[in-house]
């Protein structure tokens, strides 16, 4: 790999290297574009993709498009951004270069918001056989799979056979359990209930694992309680002090020796920073964050920043949750503490401040927890969670779309549950 | 494999097998549906795919989504059709049984619409590395291939490595070639050209090459003229009298001699009947197509029909093209002979009403042979092609989603080049 790419036009500018274009590196760029600097974004993905709503994807709420937006097209407007489409192998901090697949990036400055992938704790079979949802690929496979045991169980003689292929169980009682869970429940007892008229439904059994005693455990009991009442409502089965101990391809094992027979085992229960940054021997913390310090600057390394999940910081004694509020304002404190450095001044301490956290769980339903202070749930919560997520959606084109499922979901209440590549369903490949 | 699944409810009815869910397959069951009949429709897709418009996913004109329809959704409302998502492996004709890898049902009547898969002629190398385009993933994979070659160009300083990136060859000159090569042009000239300002575009070499002497040949002259004029002018290289003698990961080589250096290399120079079916030793001809009587039966077995792209018939001397309007009528004439068998009345001939045949070159140009008598180029044509096909796709949503898509398209200009999954772009697995 002797290829260096020099990327940068004037000799003036500093080049700064993003890793990641999530949130975080996307708002470094939007920060730092107008200043003397040339860069250049690299990630594995040509796409930028709307985490919060992945879930929705997954339960075939939206197609994948509806949340993916072509990286170029938003960097199109700036001649000083370049994109790298490639995968990171090495970083030299000395040497200050990038080792891509594709050629070596040097940099006067590094932003690292490479964000973060699904934690299996290494329990037995679950990195093999749950399926994640992290990435965009996920929650397609996932929505695979989940047509795929209907179209089988459709078909199967055997009824034991047939109740794991409708038995799913998500493991994670977070915000992405809750939503998920939610969203599956609707699609199954909506749409999928019309498609599959001579399916008896009542084999069908959704369970939501937590391994502690309540659900949203980052927000008020209260919430956390709503969401519990909606979720059984919505025949979702919500198992507490239930941790995982090995997942099978037709069943997932916990530790209190007890054993659901399912073909569907969703992960949310744990997340961790990009192996490929964490392996640099940067200083992280269990769950592979790279510690930063209140400038979100490395320890020793005054050019290189970590940003959003990948990033691990306290604030009052509380460490900041990985979503993307956090990815956002870093970016943005990131790209000002670098232009502060470049015109000879200090960065500054990055501050969050907590505008509030939202789960939604199914149609109608949601529950927000704003400034710290206020409690909503019900519809009200979810005309809030809508129209922030709607407004945030970068891109008008993907808004339009995004809108134009959700109305047609909601009026008429069905849903375009249609496999899209690979066509190959995941049950094949592991039963 | 002893399942047997026995899909029928009434006793009287009689049980129809439809092996696949294209025009054919879908316009049969239209037609067979308010008969007294149970109808079982096999596919391994569970969704219909709108061939005539795949070349635009293909360039990233429109989401996979736009063209792809559930059968579960289009079926729902008939209680009396039944969808098995599974592939066939083998029909008893004798115990009339089709075996498929989940079940094996049974059928008094059987239509074969299983369509046509691309054919390679055996030439060399042709399978394992040019792109076929009769499927939403081929269309989805060749679109991937086609972003990664920008992509990979832009960092490539090795200017011979760099041109066979940016050279893509389609080989044949019929309308999926002629109508690929046009919109292939006005992806890259167009949006990518904006998205890839560092790269220079007088590199890029678009090549369609026709073994023949002309274009759409089964056109009249005059439109395949026009075809040819109008892909020169979108700097499109036609070459005439050009057959491949071998593909490989970044050439191909022709018969005389030869050798055009290309990573992309996208075959539509021909289709062949599903092998599955012209295994089954009935009477086919070269091409793989089941020879069927004028009644669209098959010799000796007058309860099975053959329908679409499969089927091989003649009409006054010539043979009916593998196109929509084709499969469509008679997929109606197939349904309509078997009510008749119901009720005691021999099967009719099929005659195929030929209402013309278009081919559309990019934006606001196409060619259009109606009725047998009039030419119709240019915009008109185009207009009368975007109406028809607008009108034909199936499913309102989709129709709503597509004018959307081509809306914008036509308005800004703007595609959302996108890659779909498989994330993993093809030239890796190939070079």
């Amino acid at each position: 790999m002797d290829k260096i790419h020099n990327f940068h036009k004037e000799n003036k500018h500093y080049r700064v290297v993003i890793l990641g274009a999530g949130f975080g590196g996307l708002w470094a760029t939007k920060t730092l574009v107008r200043h003397p600097v040339d860069i250049c974004i690299i990630d594995q993905n040509n796409y930028h993709t709307f985490f919060p709503l992945l879930y929705q994807v997954a339960a075939a709420e939206l197609e994948p498009e509806d949340i993916a937006y072509p990286v170029r097209s938003i960097v199109r407007k700036f001649p000083n951004v370049h994109f790298l489409l490639a995968k990171v192998n090495k970083i030299d901090l000395k040497a200050q270069t990038v080792e891509t697949d594709i050629c070596l990036v040097s940099y006067d400055f590094l932003i690292l918001a490479a964000g973060s992938t699904t934690h299996f704790f290494s329990i037995k079979g679950a990195s093999e056989y749950a399926y994640p949802l992290k990435t965009l690929e996920h929650a397609v496979n996932l929505r695979n799979q989940i047509i795929t045991c209907f179209e089988r169980a459709l078909y199967e003689p055997d009824e034991e056979l047939q109740k794991s292929l409708l038995t799913f169980v998500t493991v994670g009682g977070g915000s992405t359990g809750v939503e998920f869970a939610g969203a599956l429940a609707e699609l199954i007892y909506g749409p999928m209930r019309r498609d599959y008229r001579n399916l008896d439904f009542k084999k069908v059994k959704i369970i939501l694992l937590e391994a502690g005693e309540r659900l949203l455990s980052n927000l008020p009991d209260r919430l956390g309680n709503y969401a519990l009442e909606r979720l059984n409502r919505m025949e979702v089965e919500v198992r507490f002090n239930s941790k995982v101990s090995e997942v099978r391809p037709d069943e997932v094992k916990l530790v209190d020796g007890s054993v659901i027979q399912a073909y569907t085992v969703v992960w949310t229960a744990g997340v961790r920073g990009e192996p490929v940054i964490t392996n640099l021997g940067l200083p992280t913390n269990p769950s592979g964050r790279v510690a930063v310090l209140n400038t979100l600057q490395i320890p020793d390394y005054p050019n290189i920043y970590a940003i959003g999940d990948l990033a691990y910081s306290e604030e009052d004694g509380h460490p900041l949750p990985m979503v993307a509020p956090v990815a956002i304002q870093q970016g943005v404190a990131a790209g000002k503490n670098i232009t502060r450095q470049i015109s000879g001044k200090p960065p500054v301490p990055f501050h969050y401040s907590d505008r509030g956290i939202m789960a939604v769980i199914g149609r109608r339903a949601a529950v927000a927890y704003l400034f710290n202070r206020f409690c909503f749930t019900g519809f009200l919560a979810w005309i809030i969670w809508l129209g922030i997520h709607l407004l945030s959606l970068i891109g008008f084109r993907n808004r339009l779309l995004v809108l134009t499922n959700w109305a047609w979901d909601y009026i008429f209440y069905e849903r375009v549950v249609c496999f899209i590549l690979p066509a190959k369903p995941q049950l094949e490949k592991e039963s």
